[in-house]
């Protein structure tokens, strides 16, 4: 009998989780690419021990308090009480390294902790760890559910860009099958802007609301494909590198 | 001073609507083009006096009590009780001049009840009456939401493709702007398929939904652009085709 091929199935807004077809056996990749998902793979580069997604404003006050490094950010703006924004840049420091982080952000946190009830696992994804993160899905042969977190619920075009892209690799695997609308749809706009991504990403609204704040230096580097083999793995509750353990 | 630009905002699920950034001043087109939308256009071309769109299954069993003919469907199928199901095919008949119908489907009939309720105006879509509701919207010179209905509030490609076809008439007009992500990814979508909208369809879900159920039939006609000039429109919780007034 040939082998059932895992669902790769994609979510535009954390609202749409609940309605997902996949009911079973899957694994979530967290795309929040604007800036999240990306600058968590940034620490953890730079030698962060764990991440400690935090969904509430009130939770990572508690946790100031109780002395960890905290990262918060709403709005697109760095919180006063923070040890850190939610700019990869600010992970680029030796004061992160073995660390534990505190992190909320506006969506992707919220996220983070929505797919952790339900699912077998839960993966940080971005375009700098864009191949690390397939390798790892091939090597767990369940269903994906990519669940892009957009912006107060609301579509985000650079979210469901890395859909496609994440989705156009792991289609090289026979094992791995695409059976609903969305992905369709994310595959083609990666097509549509894959052969010059810094052009395509310029029409995207949090690209702009960023350039609006002053804070659009790290499209560069948001953008750059593969440049960091970063596997984040939500474990008990704890974002760590999984990749260190391969 | 210029004019501010009428916004053309798209949602890709009813369970979206509440979070659209357009607040004011707008009318909301509803696309559920496979089928319920495409085959309101088809009963008005077929002289359809009034549509009366219920959400509810009880209502409408109630309405059947009280004489009105009945065009109802759930997950793809005609209910028993109903005149008509949901196929385009069921109006194209002498029977349905003058006449009111009331019509529950899946997910259009709940699009619609939803829309009205804050919406200025609400205006049925399909790509049989596209450029007549271009021309509607023109007139109008209000903010657009177009809202898909797609399938148990999951994404589905042939909404968002039709709203990109409809944002691609309306950015000819210098009146009108679009500025939200799904706006663009549907703008995209429906660049990347209009040269074989035929063969582009093939991919959705839905088609082959209605394929397994031997009821794909219709996509022919459906993606038949302009084929009819009718513009429904909700006046006081009916469907009347303004076109006729114009």
């Amino acid at each position: 009998m040939e082998k059932k091929k895992n669902a790769v199935e994609v979510c535009f807004s954390p609202k749409l989780f609940p309605d997902i077809i996949t009911n079973e056996n899957y694994i979530v990749v967290i795309s929040d690419i604007l800036r999240a998902t990306t600058s968590m793979c940034v620490a953890f580069e730079h030698g962060v021990k764990e991440i400690i997604p935090v969904a509430g404003l009130d939770e990572i006050k508690r946790m100031k308090e109780d002395g960890y490094l905290i990262a918060a950010e709403r709005d697109g703006q760095a919180l006063d009480f923070a040890d850190f924004g939610n700019s990869a840049f600010n992970f680029m420091t030796p004061v992160v390294k073995d660390k534990t982080i505190a992190y909320s952000t506006t969506n992707g946190t919220q996220a983070i902790e929505m797919a952790a009830k339900t699912a077998d696992g839960v993966v940080i994804g971005s375009f700098i760890n864009l191949d690390a993160v397939v390798d790892y899905l091939f090597e767990q042969d369940k269903n994906v559910v990519i669940l892009c977190s957009g912006w107060k619920n609301r579509f985000s075009l650079e979210d469901a860009f890395y859909a496609g892209a994440l989705i156009d690799r792991l289609m090289l695997n026979d094992d791995f099958s695409m059976d609903c609308d969305a992905s369709t749809a994310a595959l083609d706009l990666w097509h549509t802007g894959q052969e010059d991504i810094h052009y395509y990403i310029e029409k995207a609204e949090h690209r702009n609301r960023l350039k609006r704040l002053g804070q659009d230096d790290v499209i560069e580097l948001t953008f750059s494909l593969n440049i960091s083999r970063v596997v984040p793995v939500l474990v008990e509750g704890k974002l760590i590198d999984i990749s260190k353990s391969i």
